[in-house]
């Protein structure tokens, strides 16, 4: 980087002479060159990769552009196959459309968009993600993209137009650019460009970014026809539109003292504390007084005349003072349901043991975009346990398929001890190996990708540590069902025993003395001591699901007694209310049951129908008891105090069964050590 | 992605109105800021890694001036720390410097350089690196950057200026620009700025990083003063400049339509052949017709008039027309010996047992850029064996320590199955385990990073199969090495057992009998019939290493044999030459000693002391016989016979050894498996 003009002196020594050539090459680098010459950077590394970005990059703007207008979005995806690496690319959305004085600059010009400054969470937020689709084709097929768009309203007419880019310039050219009557059409977007590329299916292909879309996307509608013309239709889950970001102002916290001064420069306030208080968010008229008067800069002061040192002032008074975080408003997290959906469809059908519970970390921010981590894990089942751990990554609801060792959220899971969780994991470092599959949602008004292909999150330390946060918080809701599983297994196989061993001896000894073999149910009974509760459950067809717990009184007296467990409301079918032991549910799922008057050495049955996605999430072994001395069950843990609903009143007196019990314990510890 | 200008007509339905509302906010970015918004693009994510990014952008750019201008690199690293987190950085190089008129926009200007558009290996290329560092100073203290310049001459002054950059503009704003006498400077440049940073040590330290810029980097000087105050040299290890990389034209294998319109349109020549001929390398005159003929173009077209179409044939010819691969004297590898160096440097002392033969590409190219692949890998020995080996990566001889996930080159490990090679991997997929270092060099007209931070290589298809082929190259060498090792140990024990078991069955009979223990020397020589060889290796100092090989004759004659060995030529000492038993060494440090009349059942010496950095890369196992039936050795193999230099002829006839040998083997083997 050394330079100078072409008319400087003539070269003396060496050193001079290398001074001048090199100023003679000095020269300004087009935006557009510079990424024509890096097509990597932006993700067209591959042709596969870049026909996936392409697609990528127009289909995030149809959702941005319809949620932003309050449309249900219908995108529909076209590829056609032209030649051994030619592809025609087609993507039609029912967005608000785009006024046809500016459609060429949104496709034709790089660095250039609507987002860019706005702080809320969207998807396209750099202005470079379509314009380079275009001049990508451009570059490797010499072909103009075919933009059509049209807004809403009788009178308005559509427009269409071949946009090439003058990377040059980063100019947009604009050829055949007329008017046209877009039957049926309403309003929408369409583009339409050739590129070089290579179709591919799997866990990189078009394909999947679509479905994994649609997943955190359920109001969205998207039509896909595959190059071999095969159509799938994403239809859409819900009517009811995400909730819509709001923008906000940018928040204080670790504000760069350059951004502040930029601010300062463009505002319409005359005065600093007006600038300060209606340009931020979170600065209180009371604040506002505090950090001047920390930063010695009056009130009155123009903010176009902050100086350098007057602003370093400032920023630090920023940091003593107590500014309340970020809204949130201006963020959508995916949610719960959203997070076991999209856990579930790459289950492809497998049955997995156990859902973690998700978790929705509460916002922060990192360079005052608020943002907030989302994580989810499921275990077990039919998931194959030789390899790595499978992860999925979502930014603002776009999935990420490439980049994954240069993602902030595989850093965190690499730097998590997983065998704490019950994750085998070389030296507790590393991605973990097992039956385990990990979401991970990254929302935030400014994702800061690591490069322009937007396709990994960079590791700013907030950032992860909150991912790390999420990640263990989950993790330890997966590690408490694996020891709960592992409790119970122990007490199981040792009353097994009692129930094995005990009629063989008596059949032995009987045997020996020529006697008739007693019947020893009672017996066992009275050892045992327990109400034993055994949950199952199958796989009536591909939708409905069987869960039954079979409650066994291995108890000298008869028992009453009421089971609690949550069910996905959504799954739950209407034959359950019927079932005689079905006493209620409330709105979060809660479901109470009663066992009236069981008799001891008999048991009985509670068992329905789950139906729908969700069935397979219930945890059976989440099953609570009311109405019982804890110490006499087995299956189940007693109703927590803050469970929500009421269950049953111990009624019995225990007292002599306490006594008895322990020893009897002890009994049964020793016959279950053999 | 939509817009429209703001004097629009009034909004109509929900869909125009966003239209018109998202109109009003389009506007076009510029790149600073841009960069500005997104900071980790270029590598400024956290506090410790900027404060990397600067002082490397600097160094890169210092070496590169200076390897252009054939002086030897003096760079002078400064690091002070202001307060917490405020750090000042001073970078000073001996380069050509850069006249006064050009210094702004070299230092104050993104996307502004001199070797953007050359086909030449160099460290900077994007024209971004060194003013995104003042930009980033700018941004976090406010502060801007000072910079000195001096070019060679008498008659020429110093100048010395304050330069910010203005991100609205992407310009630089200057101050204080005034000549100066640089007391002692004939030439060079100096940048000053404060910095948000955070200074650390370890893996991903400055330190290291200037550490491994020296390794790669022999002929340069390092001065390093770190925020303590401690001051490191890394010495010139050469006075050698690296070969100088050509600027070569562009090749047109893998161009794309973009460019070769770009080119046609800018060409100075006046027709399309000679064009083709004098803009592109490899492209003769019989080549440039073959094309145009294929294409359909006529020889005397005005380039200038070129259309997509006919450019869109001519690219097509060219992927017919056979040409020739670009000339590799743009680059400038690394080669076997700094390759052995850098992974010594790593061991810090750490003695490994076997250092692979590194692995150096024949060039390929990708987008008409060449690229050549370079791998190196030490095994064993004291390197740590529970964790993951440790990967090394360079682009263009600088290094990279951070993204290594999302580098190509970790993706060519973690593809590869080491389980074949030696190394432990859970099923052959990931990062291999065990006591070993990879080292990959990647070099390029044009790297294609993945990020303006320029911290990892991005996975085009071509780059990464030649990487992978480097890499297998490598790791088959230290496979025939673990192979030859476990050979030896089987053998060894067998005849071990031999050496054992015969004495004691001897004793033991002697006793029963009260008859006196028979000497069994010559029945055991009998049995083993071989010469064994016997290497050994220790340090005598830090510097020096003693090498001997211990020859017993267990044969039943006398033996006369020469053993041939490489050794790292700049290790050996004069000493060796007088050695008796030592013959001659040529240049490639291949040499040959000789035994003469070794009797049976005594034993001979060769050693000689290797002394300073290499000496441990020697592989004492890695020794040769001749003038010997190889079927009667043991410890070595025979000479091969594109050794190069004479071993010596076999005289002995040694028919009824042979005869002998078979069967006397065979009992050695039947002792063996008891």
């Amino acid at each position: 980087m050394r330079s100078d003009e072409k008319d400087t002196a003539a070269p003396k020594g060496e050193g001079t002479a290398t001074a001048h050539r090199l100023a003679a090459k000095q020269q300004e680098i087009s935006v557009t060159e510079f990424f024509e010459k890096n097509k990597q950077i932006l993700g067209f590394d591959s042709r596969s990769k870049s026909l996936l970005m392409g697609v990528k990059e127009a289909v995030d703007n149809s959702l941005d552009a319809c949620e932003e207008s309050g449309f249900l979005p219908d995108v529909i995806v076209r590829i056609d196959r032209l030649a051994e690496e030619d592809y025609k690319v087609y993507i039609e959305d029912n967005g608000p459309g785009i006024v046809h004085k500016m459609m060429p600059n949104v496709f034709g010009r790089l660095l250039y968009g609507s987002r860019f400054h706005a702080l809320r969470q969207s998807r396209g937020q750099q202005g470079i993600g379509i314009s380079a689709t275009v001049m990508y084709g451009n570059i490797t097929t010499g072909k103009p993209a075919h933009i059509r768009s049209r807004i809403e309203g009788e009178d308005e007419v559509a427009w269409q137009m071949d946009i090439v880019i003058d990377t040059k310039i980063n100019r947009p050219v604009v050829t055949n650019d007329k008017a046209f009557t877009w039957d049926g059409k309403e309003h929408g977007t369409s583009v339409e460009y050739v590129t070089k590329g290579r179709y591919i299916t799997g866990r990189q292909s078009i394909y999947e970014y679509l479905r994994n879309t649609a997943i955190v996307n359920p109001h969205a509608r998207i039509e896909f026809r595959d190059p071999e013309g095969k159509v799938t239709v994403f239809e859409r889950a819900t009517e009811q539109m995400p909730p819509k970001s709001k923008e906000i102002k940018p928040h204080p916290e670790g504000m760069e003292i350059g951004d502040l001064l930029k601010y300062a420069h463009n505002t319409a306030q005359k005065t600093m504390k007006a600038f300060l208080k209606s340009d931020f968010s979170r600065i209180t008229d009371r604040i506002a007084t505090e950090i001047l008067e920390l930063s010695g800069v009056s009130p009155d002061a123009k903010p176009s005349g902050l100086d350098r040192d007057q602003s370093v002032r400032i920023i630090e008074a920023i940091a003593k003072v107590k500014i309340m975080a970020p809204p949130t408003d201006c963020l959508s997290p995916i949610g719960d349901t959203l997070i076991k959906k999209g856990l579930m469809h790459v289950l492809e059908g497998m049955r997995p043991e156990y859902y973690a519970t998700p978790v929705t970390r509460p916002p922060k921010s990192v360079n005052g975009n608020p943002f907030t981590v989302e994580a989810g894990i499921v275990y077990g089942g039919e998931i194959p346990s030789e390899g790595q751990v499978t992860i999925l990554r979502f930014a603002n609801r776009v999935p990420l398929l490439y980049q994954q060792g240069a993602c902030a959220v595989t850093k965190s899971i690499m730097e998590i001890d997983w065998r704490r969780y019950g994750l085998e994991q070389r030296g507790g470092k590393g991605i973990p190996f097992g039956p385990a599959i990990i979401l991970v949602h990254v929302a935030s008004t400014k994702v800061p990708f690591t490069s322009e292909g937007k396709e990994a999150v960079a590791s700013y330390p907030e950032l992860q540590a909150e991912i790390s946060q999420a990640l263990k918080l989950c993790a330890r809701s997966l590690k408490s069902h694996l020891n709960k599983m592992e409790r119970k297994q122990k007490t199981h196989a040792k009353f097994e025993i009692v129930q094995e061993i005990l009629p063989d001896l008596a059949k032995k000894s009987a045997e020996m003395l020529g006697r008739p073999v007693p019947d020893l149910s009672r017996t066992i009974t009275k050892i045992m001591n327990v109400v034993w509760i055994e949950p199952s459950s199958k796989r009536v067809d591909k939708r409905r699901r069987e869960v039954s717990y079979e409650i066994y009184n291995y108890t000298a007296q008869e028992r009453t007694l009421r089971l609690h467990m949550r069910l996905p409301r959504e799954c739950v079918t209407l034959a359950m209310f019927k079932n005689p032991r079905f006493l209620d549910m409330n709105d979060e799922g809660k479901a109470n049951w009663e066992v009236c008057g069981l008799a001891p050495s008999t048991s009985a049955r509670v068992s329905f129908e789950l139906e729908g996605e969700l069935a397979d999430t219930f945890d059976i072994d989440d099953v609570y008891v009311s109405g019982i001395n804890p110490v006499h069950v087995m299956g189940a843990e007693a109703l927590p105090g803050d469970w929500g609903i009421k269950g049953l009143e111990i009624t019995e007196t225990d007292e002599s069964d306490l006594a008895e019990e322990e020893e009897e314990a002890a009994e049964a510890e020793d016959l279950g050590d053999e």
